[in-house]
């Protein structure tokens, strides 16, 4: 199975990130971890990029805050999909990280998810995965289902209880 | 190859659906279009996301505006990665389906792209396709080499000119 | 009486939802509570919403955060009134929420009410099933009564002593 | 029938209101219409609020811009219910006017709908009246169906076409 | 000298209003504080407007949150000039208590202040009554003084300290 | 009677501060209208405001768009009340220069009306100077009367015609 | 003299880097203009910028719109000076490339101007590059005057006028 | 070396001014600190800046929130360059600063950097002096070494632990 690659822009955003690698634990998908600044660390963050495909990752998660550059860096350097998590910092409670990350130029596209999306994020490079692998997406439905399950049994104990 | 489905939620998105049918043309990437609205069709909207995988689609694309529901609502019936696109409306500069789109909760990922974002939906679609389909990658990155090559084009004639 | 059917997306919006619980108990009109999730459970959500009216529901109360499709999930299913109650989720202040709910397309309304605003949907829903019952229009009258009492000894108390 | 009333602040709002004039008179449900500022009327919007339920209205609906304190207004007059419908003006693309009309405190609601959403304000007094009226609630189940076949049709035209 | 009136929506106000009572007194400025919500009580918070110019009012001020409609309903019944202070809540930030004060259609001002600005609301309503009384606009002048002198002393130790 | 000043920050808002000229005129209020810029010609903006009051100004009004400092460095030179309009530019729709010119610091008031609000922003200096003029006060009356009974004979003609 | 370097993302952006070049023009200090893309034509951007102090750039001038990421992937490659433009695109006027262009993380800072301010950017990068040049810095000098000037100029015309 | 002058507008915003200065040191710059509120103390604010060049500052910072006139007027005296750093308050999270300090009109630029950016505010002024001093250049671009370096440390330990 292809890896999921995911960086983030700084160790701040680890509380974020671990709900991806979190995911991707339950889901048995490869994954590497890494820290590169699309500020601090261009030419790092843009090899890594660059020879993703070649170094056998499938898809891309990248979670940065701020002017949240990030995303859309990684996303210049490959033709591989990359998610892009935007996180909430001290002020203006996401919306900069967020508008920074969606609103990329027609042509390079940056799927984004939620403000602090982690666990989106890893499920959306799961889903990406399992168009070509049946037994990850037959874990995607149980995972479904699941969910699905435990807001049965807590309207069914609320239902009682209310 | 797997098919795209495009669902917009009204005949007045179809300006935007437009730029990202155009796109798939371009790639040779076979697609299906249709007019689902969340509310007014919220079965048939159901009964095409939940038998898309089967019906040989590998990802859904869906175009909303206003509180728009309709990429969440499709995300809601398949594990088939879901991309959003929020479409501009008469009132609020699209910020009001930006959010409903992308503000997804843990669970079911909705990739959302730029508001208006009807080609970058497309080329993420394609992005994801190519994960197993190496010609189509390639097409991506001649459609890469292109873009370039069209910026230094015109950075060389700007360059002579002012 | 008809009763409300009270739908929250998750069970961490019950401290919101209970406030409209305890208004509709101080009113004595007869209520359920039910958890579902568009997303997690669109058929349950779906098939609780479409049944309403024949299980003798007169008004639905849907509370939701983020991108807050639940009310509108709900009211595609119905012609009962819906009201949404947009939840204020970590991010954003509820301005997502807010703007999820309220956008509604044309064609299928939501009657929103403020970011939280659980006693409000409670009152907005004995103030639509007061239409054809006078006696719960009544209690309406008293209950304004008592909170403009309460202003005016609120009013008196400071004068006394600013 | 009971009648729905509607009052505007300025005759700025008619376009907004004649939709929902038109949508009354599709159903054959009786209003009124009027003219009444908060802020350059405010005794008349008082007593023609506080004087509603007996002069046999049933639900009341309010247009206004700006600080759209119209509906508020209203509904501190009566227990009847009250749709606000918040009307863009020349700045700030309505986000000024929903605000002031969603976010009322808690003791007396206003039901919100989008920004200028005349439609939506109209069907939902007539849900709000379809509650002990079953003729009017079949009306709305039909445009309901009328809006999804129409939906349908552009789905089959549009799929046979592009 | 003519009375500030200053009225608040909700006792949950009074932290920002005590900061204008404080101001007033130290102005020697006569003032009377009241709790009359535009909503719970528009006969009272009318009344008091209406009668306030000859019961000796020289200037009116209104504080309130959310959907802030007190300055505006205050503004509505006289022409006594009326200072509006926008007063946060517990969701977005004051900035719908903000656009619901200041956005007043034209023919009814209302002089707004900062979000929470109880002190210039005060100051501001010095000023007007100094507009017929030199002694109070002598006050005036040595505040602004004492403010001058405070912020060049702790400029002298700062610049003596980093 | 004392004067009004108003200032304005570039000839652009002229048709702004025109709205602010006609009222005035209307009421007999004498007036004097500067171009005066924060920024391009601060010592002038000073100096007009330091001096406004022995020269016979009662109230100052300043109009400014984008990082809208007029009015604020206008405040910060006077006792007399500052009356702030926020003019709306080609970006932002207003919501720059409204939070500039109400945001402002506890000490220096500046009475924000709203964006493009220059009848009231006149309007409120009227009431400023009618607080020792019996006979501008009854002008006020007489307009408030106006207004109002424009609206109810709008109010009368829609009655008759929908 | 040091150039300025001009790059802007898209020749979408030329009117608004026009007006930069036309002041770098008045003032005689050496430019050139490029169009890079960050996300196009990566490479070619980050060769640029990291070449420019030794090419005799002395500072850079990046406008770009949307999720605006030029100016701080060119201020990533040079400890060079380097201003953003954000520039408006066809939705949420400006504010997506404002934040974008400002929240820049710790290190690596952009000195942004206004939305479309491309005559303050030129102004300042001339202010910096006459840090070292006291014949450019008496020609900014002049320039203010001149400005000063014409508003004065108006001011006496609108003070005769009006 | 030319000295940077720092001007806060209150003290309150010391904690973020701190940042710059330590950043300052760090670099061996010489700087100044000084309090001047653009709006209690303007003669004193306008005579630091109108007279800084003179007294051998090369840059000026100044740091304010709310409607932060502080780096505008400060701005309008000198043809040194400034820049803004938007303070964070109590209400609104630092847009209401941002946009104040950001869209300055055309003719007087502040160069804006973050809300609550200090250290970037510092860095930004020492890149500007580093124009004319390669000693002090060579120490920015040790600087970047440095947090390159420290991100690429936190990058191998992060891939070896998660």
């Amino acid at each position: 199975m292809k890896k999921v690659g995911i960086i983030m822009g700084s160790d701040s955003d680890l509380p974020i990130v671990q709900k991806a690698i979190d995911t991707l634990k339950d889901f048995g998908v490869p994954y590497e971890v890494h820290i590169f600044s699309a500020h601090r660390t261009p030419a790092e963050a843009a090899e890594f990029a660059s020879s993703a495909a070649k170094n056998d990752f499938g898809v891309l998660i990248a979670a940065a805050g701020m002017a949240a550059h990030l995303a859309g860096a990684i996303a210049a350097q490959t033709v591989l999909p990359v998610i892009g998590i935007p996180c909430k910092s001290n002020t203006l409670d996401g919306i900069d990280a967020l508008l920074s990350t969606v609103q990329m130029p027609s042509g390079i596209p940056v799927a984004t998810v939620a403000i602090n999306g982690g666990v989106n994020a890893a499920l959306l490079s799961i889903e990406m995965l399992a168009l070509s692998d049946d037994a990850l997406r037959e874990k995607l439905i149980q995972k479904r289902q699941k969910d699905h399950d435990a807001v049965i049994k807590k309207n069914n104990e609320i239902a009682a209880n209310l």
